[in-house]
């Protein structure tokens, strides 16, 4: 019944005589965010807040290497003015990613509760997490661990509005407005991604998703950490809503993506046929992170 | 951005050269309900709480004379075993009413959320609420007011449990399992309706919610209460998700309820020019019910 992958796939029941291949497939999912749970409202805003809950969904979207089109707000706990302020994020965030708000609801209750709902569409087929095989190469759409630091120095700095350098500010904007992928899961798709999933709750975790659902191990060398990030953040911090694909091996997906005015995707290892390596620069990962960090 | 409406209706992007009659338009709704705010559960079950997260999107779609397609199920505030119960209701109403539960999320919070999103299909034109012209004849889908009344009856009881009389117990269960009309809704559009609406928050505050869309009035005559219900509860109580409906005059709808086999739709009232006339029975309708409630 539930799909197990980012976004549920669903074809349009079209007249008959009509080809399949004349409507492209619909994309499912939906995300919620608990205020307290998902985001520290002290840290940061309500607008904040909003951008994250449409972030969230769109990743999900954009991990099947589909485009977003739709989204249902649904909100509990807010007043009128506090309601505002999340729709300034959520109006964002939706203008910058191309995706409407259409409906929702709204309902009283003493705990701040954002679920959105979006559909995307994908021509052809959509990038699932079961279809790397051994011999894949292994990529991310950039560097991880910028929204870990982000939040690791908003907490240091603790609710008093705080002046950034440039640098830091980069990584408290990767926490507090995390960008989903989109353009990059649809190249990705495009150039040949035989599984891909979105980094939400850390590298670790969720190669660790993609290695059971595809029934291999994998071997990492060279994860690019954001400027500013630890490893260990860039490993198992999550937040960062980056892409983590697998291609065949001969597969150019550099060429693609530059032609796509996007940056190169930085090739960070590949699968394995043993289902239980997870391995990164020779030390065994755990879904936490290192081995260490246990 | 906001539909307005039950639910949103988006066109599926086909690829050039297919005629747009090829696919339905896909109906976008989202509603959520609150533990405390939406339902008492010490009165009902969480397995009745989650049949009615599902009850109420799959009656959105009902009432744009859509069918429900695929649902993706939210929850926040639930462990383990209290999941398992809640998902009892939540399958229950989607294997009744044909929906396929997709996806969704998990979420850790203090309050019990469950937001719903559905999706459903329409051949041919959706049925707004706007489309209500002068003269129109007016319709509903059964007796009103059994939800209210069942509530009472639980409220009275209190949350012992109670063995029911069949009467008490058909109202009791209208409360706990309301039942979308997504069948009679897909029929009145067959039909021919020109607006519809779901009864959800009573029909008074319901019809007019559609005659101010449609900038219409309207008189009533015939409201049927469900036996045991009072008139109040029948005009004002909610929560009863028939279907209002109105259809131009010359129209047969008796039949083709009848020919598929559902119950005939019962002959309330008509709309009129004058969009500030609500009356029943000669009475002043308010959105809170009679004249006389205020």
């Amino acid at each position: 019944v539930w799909s197990g992958d980012d976004a549920a796939v669903v074809r349009v029941p079209l007249s008959s005589g009509s080809s399949p291949g004349q409507a492209p497939l619909l994309l499912l999912a939906a995300d919620t965010v608990v205020a307290g749970v998902d985001a520290d409202l002290s840290l940061t805003t309500l607008a904040d807040f909003g951008w994250k809950a449409m972030a969230v969904n769109l990743s999900d979207i954009a991990a099947m290497g589909g485009r977003p089109d739709h989204a249902l707000v649904s909100v509990v706990g807010l007043g009128p003015d506090e309601l505002e302020d999340l729709y300034e994020g959520i109006v964002e965030a939706a203008a910058e990613f191309g995706c409407d708000v259409v409906g929702g609801d709204l309902s009283a209750g003493s705990e701040v509760v954002v679920s959105v709902a979006v559909t995307g569409w994908v021509d052809g087929e959509p990038v699932l997490r079961s279809g790397a095989r051994p011999g894949d190469r292994i990529w991310v759409t950039g560097p991880l661990g910028a929204a870990a630091a982000g939040l690791r120095l908003l907490r240091q700095a603790g609710p008093v509005p705080h002046a950034w350098g440039q640098a830091d500010q980069a990584l408290v904007s990767a926490h507090a407005r995390p960008r989903p992928a989109v353009a990059e899961g649809v190249i990705a798709r495009l150039a040949g991604a035989t599984a891909m999933i979105d980094v939400s709750d850390g590298l670790a975790a969720d190669l660790d998703q993609l290695a059971r659902r595809s029934g291999v191990g994998f071997e990492l060398a060279n994860v690019p950490v954001a400027d500013g990030a630890a490893i260990d953040e860039a490993l198992a911090g999550g937040d960062d809503y980056v892409l983590v694909f697998t291609t065949p091996g001969p597969v150019d997906v550099v060429r693609p993506f530059l032609a796509a005015g996007l940056p190169a995707p930085n090739m960070i290892g590949e699968c394995v046929a043993d289902p239980r390596l997870r391995r990164v620069a020779g030390k065994t990962l755990t879904v936490a992170g290192w081995e260490h960090s246990l």
